[in-house]
């Protein structure tokens, strides 16, 4: 049973508003039901939210809590006719920029997730870049890249490489050192040439086990002993070389991104 | 030259500030240095931040703007002795919430981006089965799938299929129609008996003939015309099948992953 409902409504993608409600509720020791309802985009649609709003609020005796963003006034003006507690999620601040900058705020449909404020063609680029140079598959493209992430299997590479090109248009490819490596661990020549590009990743060793456990279940690959030989070696030559790293055994794929775009002086979009 | 610069800085990933920035922003028609400063995590890093943003002030006599969030109160009040435009992005919500509830905030740290809340294992694994099952690559999986997204090459399945699964947890495998299943369009049967699962993409015949023409310049299968037919096959195909499609030539990523999550109603990390 849920204490409570949030609802995340917008004419866009509702992505901001989701993301505003998300942390502002994440501080509350409570159940929520999250509810998103994205693209609501005529009087119709504003009217059903509002009465499926309504019919919880009857139902439970609680208001929901509702977290919107509108360009067009009169969908808001609907929603806002809830019995809910509503948090308009730009206001706030749209206006106070307003007044410290003498300026008037212009909403346009759409404006944050859209194409056109989300330089679509560099983000996908990137991707396609990530996906091609993943795992060592490719090393002629380097000189390409913004970043060379290196680790041993496993240690979320692919998934980081992925989240840096879709989120900030960042060409990362990605470079596996393998157990055939492990003796006298050394860097490759052509990572030795691209050495301001590599950022290290980490993991400890139980957590490494389990996540390969899943997939080759009692391997030499995936035992602890094994785990922990690779990653020894793999942190002594981080250390040798000098290469940045982090251990991202506690860490969120957005934490490790946005650790890596500070640590390497990243710009997003740059290209 | 910028009007003005505006920062997001945060002892987490900073990424709530920046939506939260970015969408305030982006209502206004200004040119903006846009800087991110996340893990600010000690006093001596946050008093650099402020000499950093006293500077700029110094130097242009534009107070910036920063937007912030932070779990540790004696870092936040010394960003709040910048000079500068201060959002403290969470703090309107948070007491709007506490009174409305009667109950009292608990902030943590890494709150909203990490791996607790993020269900990092769901997206990881839906990660990986969107790259596993990409492009048609393997078909014994859509049992798993919770979408199966459609279209010709280059319409961009791919994106939206790690999209999903990066940021929802989903599990979206995608199938091509290449040239050869054009004469005479129908659904392969391992479709046919997923036919709940399928959305479609299409996109404007121009636009694909640009990005095909990236890859294969004057090629066939980039010529308008091989365009032109392809989509017009599986636009009737959709139709016939009574597949939901959406044309994607105008938006972005995101905005096609909340229309697929919202018109299939998907639900995010389901698993």
């Amino acid at each position: 049973m849920f204490d409570h409902h949030a609802f995340y409504i917008s004419d866009g993608t509702a992505i901001t508003a989701e993301t505003v409600g998300h942390a502002t509720l994440s501080q509350f020791e409570m159940q929520i039901e999250h509810v998103t309802l994205p693209f609501i985009e005529n009087i119709e649609m504003a009217k059903k939210v509002v009465s499926r709003i309504n019919q919880i609020y009857a139902a439970n005796g609680k208001m929901p809590l509702v977290f919107y963003t509108f360009v067009d006034q009169q969908l808001k003006e609907i929603i806002e006719h809830a019995k809910a507690v509503c948090f308009d999620v730009l206001i706030p601040f749209t206006s106070k920029v307003e007044l410290a900058l003498g300026v008037t705020a212009t909403p346009k449909l759409h404006r944050t997730h859209s194409m056109k404020t989300n330089r679509y063609d560099y983000r996908i680029e990137a991707m396609n870049y990530a996906l091609a140079n993943d795992d060592g598959q490719t090393m002629q493209n380097y000189a390409d890249a913004d970043v060379i992430l290196v680790g041993v299997s496993r240690s979320g590479k692919t998934p980081t490489s992925i989240y840096l090109a879709l989120n900030y248009g960042i060409k990362a490819a990605n470079y596996p050192f393998i157990e055939d490596d492990m003796d006298e661990l050394t860097l490759p020549a052509i990572l030795k040439n691209n050495k301001k590009k590599l950022f290290g990743l980490t993991i400890d060793a139980k957590r490494l086990a389990a996540i390969r456990n899943e997939r080759y279940a009692n391997s030499k690959y995936a035992s602890l002993r094994q785990c922990r030989m690779e990653l020894r070696e793999v942190e002594r030559l981080y250390r040798k070389s000098k290469i940045p790293f982090i251990n991202t055994t506690s860490f969120s794929v957005e934490e490790i991104s946005a650790k890596i775009m500070s640590e390497m002086a990243l710009e997003r979009f740059n290209h």
